[in-house]
């Protein structure tokens, strides 16, 4: 006969199981753990786990020898106790809890104060001696049970009340009378018998066993089923249900009740901290209906501290910290009640807590000796870093957003709107700038690096804005679907709401929100802690971590933040400085090989200086540099107005311009004219940025004696054959240039594999190059069909009907992307046992993705710069799991 | 000692020999067979074709051995003819010829009346008595030596004969006498020492070692690399060369030279058909400098054919057409020369023929019982089927066109050029169109299939526009890059020359030509043998063929051709009539799911009417049905013009449909929401193509008693989640129209693998289907990372630079498309061992392909109904080869 009840408390001892958590769910695990411990608990028991998926096969029903193990282990705690539930001399009541396998805080119920009745709530005034208290615990019990088993709403408990209080001119529970609640009780009875059709339960078995089913109940309430479909939470992992005894904080002066956390959950600093109410049961503390008192007066004597106020109790409770924090080797979060002078801890879990002081904690915890660094590594989310490297909004300041999106690129910034690059460009001399664009394009990179943040009403997490965004640390915000952009008016209209250009706005890209005008931000802080915990990584992880940068702006970054060299240096990014732009249009619209030679010849002398600037900062760290990769309509103008600029620039006729557009322009442009296939078509583009790079070495050599470990990559293959006449061209040149400077270069040359047909040739490319950098973003594109600019019309429907468990472009697909990540290291291998592997895409960046590349055995990861102290943990976290 | 030389004639058998052709090349194996057949060939001898690999991998230097060899070889054959090479009493002369192992006609170079100086001229005249004969001879030979071995430009030796007989006012070569070609000699004789700088080398031997490597180096001539280039020949396969006795057809009235063919090679006859010319060499009747006769008087006892000139000479030269023939079991083309009355075989080759004739010659042969149905099927080749199937341009007019492009759909037509689809509509009542428009999308349709032909500046061979003209089997010139298309203006440029709106031309879809004005066409012609040999490969093939079509027409084409069923019906095609696009932007352009259905009724109609047409046609063969594909978009208009139709016709404003477009707008629509995606989106689309469907079928079957077996295609899956949940809406609906029809529907169910994540995770596809259709065009384009739309910009060059060996959209890249194709039917077969396999791209009409398909193991393959008879002998064709 399966075991469904486990007790606990002082005199049991639940050591001795496997799997405690999943048998007893956490609550009745940290109780189970307690009682081993001698830590004051009050007695009770655990129903175990598996109760609710048998609740959940058997339409609702309970298992049939369940309800003997209920009374034989109510039995055993009325013997315990030595009080009797529903007994008339001296009662029991008993608190119902719900207690899942993987924490799901407030999502489910609780029934307290359970057993009451008019003759238990007599027998309670005698036994008791206080009639204010047990009326008051009455008046708890109508409301919870009311609301949570019989589906009363709360909020009508919660108006009489508040009518009755107002009526005596009463603002605080506290200061109620004993006649006032036998009204209150009176009330609450008449509400729940209207709504409800029937009187609360009379009798405490009854009572006992409704409660149970309502918190089996409360296991698929929506907001239940809503947190775990967020956290990835199985429905079957199901909830464990924890009786116990109660014990009371609203006895008096002398009783209390409180949450502490062994070390403050906010900064780490390691002390125990938390908050407490005289003479209040726990929900009182939750509920916020009083202003609790903190629990360490922190130096500050005046403070009704419990240290000062209960000095004694307050030495109890630190040593119950330490045994807990010492027994789980991490930070406690404590329930405790006080009933008259007694301390009690009803509850230990683990803390949640910010990214700063799990940072700090798990760093100290090492300095104690208590964990390994290893187990600090493992301790931190690593995606939870971005709250450390990026400005946030003060969110206590309770504000108010006019508009959600989607979290394109963390960190928060204020400006004023502006509505194209030149309006960004223009007004960043005065003010910080928000560009508000329908969607981005590589014609807005200007515009963009002088933001201080980015919206756009389309495109997903990987639109062009997001990316390019994350790259630059800018924060953005994607995707807000209630929001019309009218570029030409240059008015935001959020539902009726107009914005102009000029108003000030702030965003938060890390929560996708928008508000209106100037709100408060809080500042980011690199820590101590948090270099010794990235150092800790680097030194345990396989994989390096490099930055995607090709300006000395990102390169400082990456390399602040650990980057072990550049694992991707776009160099088409270089294309879009203002000094450059005109000249590569130029070079574009060229309509013979003579003029584009000519712009050619003078893109070349500003790419040089491009190049030394980035190879200086990088000096003795790898550097790849990847050719041309976009299309070249990319870089003309598209609208009216900025073509007539560039005609008038380049003194040609609008007509001219307009005829190169509609003759590049190209259907599906991802799969267009690009990359590789642009190197082949114009041999002399590559050749420029060839010259210019290895120009830019030599010079470096020979003048600052700064040696330069280039990486070469070519886009975009998908046949050996144009890797093989790309190299061609490519060593032709670098031949004639080692000639001219008289040296000998030393560099790597290889491909990027983001085309299926690439991985899946992977023994002849394999044999052709250096190395290999998959460039899932494309990859991704092209093995599931799916272009990462046009899917936001579908994806958010797909996600929520789980047809794609997670957005491909966020976290890396395993089985059809992965799959041919592993097709291509083992066919390129086989021919090139010294082949290196990198990954360069936005996944990268991604924890989850990052362990498929460790477990994948690639060498190097490159994301953005402020996405490497994220890498770096989860690149030490992969590594230790594996 | 490898052994370079192999001697034939009469008293030489080399029957014995391994692998002749490729040992003796194509003319030196015909030589030693029709030695061992004992026909009458004068005496010589082979150099291999080794010489040729070994000539150029030293340095254009001969084997040490081969001098030697040479000599024995010369000796041997003067004692077998009785003469002496270079003798001045009896003298031998050579013909040098070349022979390569794979035919290559008319690219290489000849010497004949090798062994002339002044010495041997004097000889011949002796010998011979015959002094005009021996005089012709030595200008033939000065001029072929000249021009061949020294490089003289030919035309200076053709000028001064002409000069010659311009002032003796001779107007024919044989009415040259010996006095005025005494003249051409000493001109010739000064013309090769003026430009060669030496005289003409009188030594036999010089001339025999300098004439055969002159063959030799006309390998690397710049035709003969191009010829190889075009015919993929690969370059190492080299030439042998034959040296042989001369015999002279220019020895008077009984001496001739010519041409024969055992069958027509032009209609198929069976009857000997050639030309001949008397008193000439073989020059005379390639040069077109005379009129030849023919050989055969074909009932016309008038001409002058061989026939009836010389009756004996004809009776033996159709034995030895017998003989040959019946010894190649193929029509062979044979070179003969008759010397005073003696007839001597030159060369025998397998004939060139129509593709007319090879099918009639192939049926003929077989019921001749001479070949076997297998061996009938292998002689065709399937491309040249196209001139079978379609009209075409009588090119022996001598036509000039005016632009080139690519020969996107096979077929000519003359008609009015129009530059709207609606102009195609309205003109198409009164005149033949041809559409000229810049590239086509859905919304083209109607136009395209009322137009005669299409034309579109852009786009490839599988551009929208080409892929729909070869599904209609309409003639379409696409990506003429050198005309400009103004809609607007309605005017078409090519070059200077403006083509009007009304103005006529004439286009070749199978050549890729515009010609101005009507020119003159040629029908195509089925005839009995034609419907023998489909037959035939029909009964051999282990492919099932069936048709892409959704009209009534298009099926009926195809079953006219011999399709086994439906492959696939693009169910939206029957979105874009006249009657039923009105209702598809409604649903498009609604508002709400309300509003939605409203027109989706509406549809649903007409919807069952088109099915119930096309079941009805294909009534007990299978129908493949796909649901909707494209994205939205494609189905609303683009220009003004039309958008304001639209909106007038649906009483909607102009800015609503322009805001709908703009919703819809895609950055890379091919990889957008569009497929399954539009299904998960919308599912009361598919469902309401699932009630038009099985409607259909029921009242069909009520009504009719026909039967329909109906195969459900999904298209465009990449995740197995989206096909699990569309089967459940499409169940869904199903379940409940068997209930109100009160009978049970038998169906299959699958899905398109066209995306490579389909095609890598198609275990866990395949155990919910019942089949798999390969869409190998999509599946190009995702594993290439190419649009078939853009590719035009760089294909050409990549074709070119050999960069891509074809045209992966023509011809499937087996590595890499074939790879996932391959994966995809070992992991699908895995999951689910009945699964059929189709496929359904343009590659299932190309024979390159389709024995890929073949060994890949795939159940049919689906292509346009005017491929189905090239997709019938190519299947036939691979069953037979593997």
């Amino acid at each position: 006969m399966k075991k469904w009840i486990y007790q606990f408390g002082i005199n049991h001892n639940n050591e001795h199981l496997d799997n405690i958590t999943g048998l007893l769910g956490g609550k009745g695990a940290g109780l189970a753990q307690m009682s081993s411990l001698s830590l004051p608990i009050p007695p009770g028991f655990t129903i175990i786990t598996d109760i609710c998926n048998y609740y959940y096969n058997n339409e609702n029903k309970l298992p049939p020898n369940f309800k003997n193990d209920l009374s034989k282990a109510l039995q055993d705690l009325e013997t315990e106790t030595g009080k009797k539930f529903g007994c008339h001399k001296n009662p029991l009541l008993l608190s119902v809890r719900s207690g899942s396998k993987i924490s799901m805080p407030g999502m489910m119920d609780t029934v307290l104060n359970l057993g009451m009745n008019e003759e238990v709530l007599n027998a309670l005034v005698l036994t008791s001696g206080n009639k204010k208290f047990v009326f008051d615990n009455y008046r708890r019990f109508l409301a919870m049970y009311g609301s949570i088993v019989l589906n009363v709403p709360y909020y009508l408990f919660e108006d009489a009340f508040a009518l009755h209080k107002a009526r005596a001119n009463i603002y605080k529970d506290d200061d109620t009378t004993v006649d006032i609640l036998e009204n209150v009780i009176k009330d609450f009875k008449k509400i729940i018998e209207k709504h409800s059709g029937k009187e609360c339960e009379p009798d405490p078995l009854e009572q006992l066993s409704e409660s149970i089913k309502a918190v089996l109940n409360s296991w698929m309430s929506h907001r239940a089923i809503t947190y775990r479909k967020l956290n990835n939470i199985p429905e079957s992992s199901g909830t464990a249900i924890n009786i116990q005894s109660m014990v009371f904080g609203n006895m008096g002066e002398t009783s209390a009740t409180g949450v502490v956390f062994t070390r403050c959950p906010s900064q780490g600093d390691k002390k125990i901290f938390g908050e407490f109410l005289i003479n209040a049961q726990g929900e009182d503390v939750v509920s916020g209906s009083r202003t609790p008192s903190p629990i360490s007066s922190d130096g500050n004597q005046q403070g009704k501290s419990m240290e000062i106020l209960m000095p004694e109790l307050f030495q109890e409770l630190e040593q119950v910290c330490r045994k807990l924090e010492y027994h789980y080797k991490d930070t406690q979060d404590i329930e405790f009640t006080i009933e008259k002078g007694v301390l009690y801890i009803l509850q230990t879990r683990t803390a949640k807590r910010t990214a700063a002081a799990s940072v700090k904690i798990a760093v100290n915890m090492v300095e104690e000796g208590v964990i390994s660094k290893e187990k600090a590594i493992m301790r931190i989310e690593p995606e939870s870093l971005c709250q450390l490297l990026h400005t946030g909004i003060d969110y206590s300041k309770n504000l108010e957003h006019v508009a959600v999106g989607l979290p394109a690129s963390p960190g928060a910034a204020s400006g004023i709107v502006v509505f194209s690059p030149f309006d960004a460009e223009e007004m960043s001399h005065y003010h910080k700038v928000i560009l508000v664009r329908n969607d981005t394009s590589p014609e807005d990179i200007q515009g963009m690096h002088v933001a201080a943040g980015i919206i756009t009403a389309r495109g997903g997490m990987t639109s062009h804005a997001a990316v390019v965004a994350r790259g630059m640390g800018r924060p953005c915000v994607c995707g807000v679907s209630n929001i019309v952009v009218d570029e030409i008016n240059k008015i935001l209209k959020i539902g009726d709401l107009i914005v102009k250009h000029g108003d000030t706005i702030t965003i938060d890209g890390g929560a996708g929100k928008i508000f209106l005008g100037k709100v408060p931000l809080i500042q980011p802080e690199v820590t101590k802690e948090f270099e010794v915990i990235l150092k800790w990584a680097y030194e345990i992880s396989a994989l390096s971590v490099r930055a995607n940068a090709e300006t000395v702006l990102d390169a400082t970054m990456g390399l602040k933040f650990g980057a072990q060299g550049i694992g991707l240096s776009r160099s088409e990014h270089m294309f879009f400085d203002k000094d450059k732009i005109p000249l590569v249009r130029e070079m574009i619209i060229a309509k013979n090989a003579e003029q584009r030679k000519k712009s050619i010849d003078q893109l070349l002398t500003l790419q040089i200086q491009d190049f030394k600037a980035l190879f200086r900062i990088m000096k003795n760290k790898p550097i790849n540099v990847r050719l041309l990769d976009p299309p070249l309509h990319e870089f003309l103008p598209t609208e009216q107005e900025d073509i007539k600029k560039v005609a008038d620039s380049l003194n040609l006729s609008v007509s001219s311009i307009k005829q190169r557009l509609d003759d590049l322009h190209e259907v599906n442009p991802m799969l267009g004219h690009r990359g590789c296939r642009l190197g082949i078509s114009y041999p002399e583009i590559y050749q420029m940025q060839v010259e210019a790079i290895f120009t830019a070495i030599n010079e470096l050599d020979k003048e600052e004696n700064i040696k330069t470990l280039l990486e070469l990559m070519i886009p975009l293959i998908s046949n050996v054959n144009e890797l093989k006449k790309l190299k061609f061209y490519i060593q032709q040149k670098i031949t004639i240039l080692e000639e001219n400077f008289s040296c000998k270069f030393n560099y790597k040359i290889g491909t990027m594999i983001e085309i299926p047909r690439a991985a899946l040739t992977a023994n002849e490319i394999g044999g052709e190059v250096d190395f290999f950098s998959f460039g899932t973003n494309d990859l991704t594109q092209t093995t599931y069909g799916i272009s990462r600019d046009d899917l936001s019309s579908f994806l958010p429907n797909y996600l929520e009907q789980k047809i794609f468990e997670h957005d491909p472009f966020i976290c890396l697909d395993e089985e059809g992307v992965g799959e041919l990540i592993k097709i291509a290291i083992e066919r390129g291998r086989k021919a090139n046992s010294r082949l290196t592997l990198g990954a360069c895409g936005e996944h990268a960046g991604n924890p989850k993705s990052i362990e498929f590349f460790h477990k994948a055995g690639i060498d190097y990861i490159s994301c953005s710069p402020y996405r490497i102290p994220i890498a770096l943990i989860a690149a030490a976290q992969a590594k230790i799991r594996h």
